[in-house]
């Protein structure tokens, strides 16, 4: 079944749980799909497909229940279970995700930060310590990792990946502007934000004005 | 011509641009859409259309002129300006935001920062200075202003949009966990951090599994 779903539909879902969670904080118990596809700037088909996909949870005429569907998104995603993750690179990307708190809100819980930077050995960030690089291995051989946010440069992101493959770590929130080769089990998930930007710039003054 | 183009084609821009660099930095004169679409894990045909919603740069048999194409692509992109920027929000992300190398070197350059944080007021990041949020209508006034960064929280992110589009900021790069409504003049660009982490999740224990 999950082969079958396209990435598109699936990126949507988190944009879905957002707003259903809204609701439900205001007291709206029933939502339609005309009525999500207009939070989303999206179409009521859309909708009622992309939940289709999943096996559908609707009822024609009478919509979705709210808090219902929230438990359904919660389930597709995998959420409401609680990750393991690590920072390489307590720079000040690294930091800021340390701090972030709707990671920790979400169940994404910071074991530790690693760098190579004597200075930041033994500091600590949003409740985890800097650890000097060197103890990634042993690290990683002792605790099991599910998520590592690669905070560091371009070059030394590729290394670090290889590191962090070999360890067990299961997927990888990459902020280093490098497209990470990595084996096919492991998922990567980019935030390229000078890339961002060059899109900003386009619409402010490349080919589309 | 610009409004043909999908966005999927823009997106697809940064990278080649970056791909290109490399080849550039290596001494690389000339590169073909079949080793193009191999760094980027794509189709040397899908290489050949995207340029040729361009108008094309390439030559049967011959290829691309490494240099050349970096020039056009930077064109498209709008790159090679200046572009003037504020940070709404002197908090972690607005923190780091203020000293990313990356923006700096690309040309975006950051004027001031903007907080309601009485203690940050005063404080320099990335040498620019942090201002009362009281002062932001005055100083948008006085300065054209092309990109400003939203790094608040989601519940003022909405006024602050209003404000700094009502100021004449003509872009936004958003961190905050809101979708903005603003006019259609204005271009947005999201970075949802806790969205994509959720997608992480997805490939780890949700419904791919």
């Amino acid at each position: 079944m999950s082969n079958k779903i396209s990435k598109a539909v699936i990126s949507r879902m988190p944009k879905y749980y957002r707003y259903l969670g809204y609701l439900k904080e205001k007291g709206v118990e029933r939502v339609s799909s005309k009525e999500l596809s207009e939070m989303l700037e999206s179409t009521a088909s859309q909708v009622r497909q992309d939940f289709n996909n999943f096996g559908g949870f609707g009822q024609q005429g009478y919509g979705y229940k709210v808090s219902e569907l929230l438990i359904e998104i919660e389930r597709i995603l995998g959420l409401g279970v609680e990750y393991k993750t690590i920072i390489i690179g307590a720079g000040n990307i690294g930091q800021a995700m340390a701090k972030h708190q709707g990671f920790k809100n979400s169940g994404f819980n910071l074991l530790a930060l690693f760098d190579s930077n004597e200075n930041l050995v033994g500091k600590e960030f949003g409740g985890a310590k800097v650890l000097h690089d060197d103890k990634l291995e042993e690290f990683l051989a002792k605790n099991e990792i599910d998520i590592a946010y690669i905070c560091v440069g371009e070059k030394s992101a590729q290394k670090i990946a290889d590191t962090l493959e070999k360890g067990g770590v299961k997927a990888l929130f990459n902020f280093a502007l490098v497209d990470l080769k990595v084996g096919k089990h492991m998922a990567v998930k980019n935030v390229h934000l000078v890339e961002d930007l060059y899109l900003l710039s386009y619409y402010l003054n490349g080919e589309a004005r």
